[in-house]
């Protein structure tokens, strides 16, 4: 079967500080025409950090969904930025722990409906504990939890965002390991 | 911890088909003042259909991320209606599978970073028959996958979008079952 849909023309409607958002002409494979509205973003990192067999968590406001949530540590990818070292740099600045390894889990399109956004998720081990180091209009309070009242929570609805669920969900799964 | 941010103002930038973007001024914590864009989309439904051991997937097109992907059901919630209806509606129009029961497995923010999207996974058995049933412009194709190959599908990146990683992981990990 023929999916592909064939882009005839692109408009920016808005440039951001965290996303761009264009809206697209484009033509499907039964020749009909439709509009595609697409948020661009540069992609985003996550770590499931395992300190004793407690994972490391942050609980921050979410501004989009109006509520404070308890999320592994997580940030964007700054321009050019390696992602790897993008998900050693904001598990050091949210939580003071540099990870002596650190290892990819998985890749996952967070909403690949309405838009690019690729976040890939690491697993961090041997932590070392080097001090905080939030932005200045970051606010963050670190807990530690152990796996399996992660995993409760995820079946409380406590722990609610994707890239949380995915990582700690994926490591119970052990769908990689460390070792 | 005060973690709250206050909206200053707010401005649409763009009302759309299956999105409207705003930019709000909010207040921090610490008096400092910052713009947050928000994706605000009216959520989804996700369905996790098991037909003796073997999952429902769907193969279709992703426009945002120029791929196909391999996907459980899913899509948009109608304005006003119910998501479990939602689920149902969805299931059959894309599969033709009609569910005897349907339970909620967790709702989840996709990336509440920068979007109030709010995607509820649901878990079906009892499958029967009626018949396919997509939108003239949807092209979908279906396939059935035993649960096991489905979650080595996440390991190896094969299923990478966020509600079908959450969707079979969590059934792999018996958060909720139909009995």
């Amino acid at each position: 079967m023929d999916f592909n849909e064939k882009k005839v023309s692109s408009e920016t409607v808005y440039s951001g500080k965290i996303l761009n958002l264009r809206v697209d002409r484009v033509e499907l494979p039964n020749g009909n025409m439709t509009a595609r509205e697409v948020v661009e973003h540069a992609g985003a990192v996550a770590v499931v950090a395992q300190k004793e067999g407690r994972l490391l968590m942050v609980r921050q406001f979410r501004y989009p969904v109006g509520k404070v949530l308890l999320e592994i540590p997580a940030g964007k990818i700054e321009k050019g930025e390696d992602p790897l070292l993008c998900a050693a740099r904001e598990l050091i600045e949210e939580t003071g722990y540099e990870a002596g390894e650190m290892k990819l889990l998985l890749s996952f399109f967070s909403t690949p409906g309405f838009s690019d956004e690729v976040l890939h998720v690491y697993l961090a081990g041997d932590l070392k504990y080097r001090g905080q180091k939030p932005d200045e209009d970051e606010f963050i309070q670190v807990e530690e939890l152990p796996l399996e009242r992660a995993v409760e929570m995820i079946g409380s609805g406590e722990i609610c965002d994707a890239k949380s669920i995915i990582g700690i969900l994926a490591v119970k799964s052990e769908l990689v390991s460390l070792k």
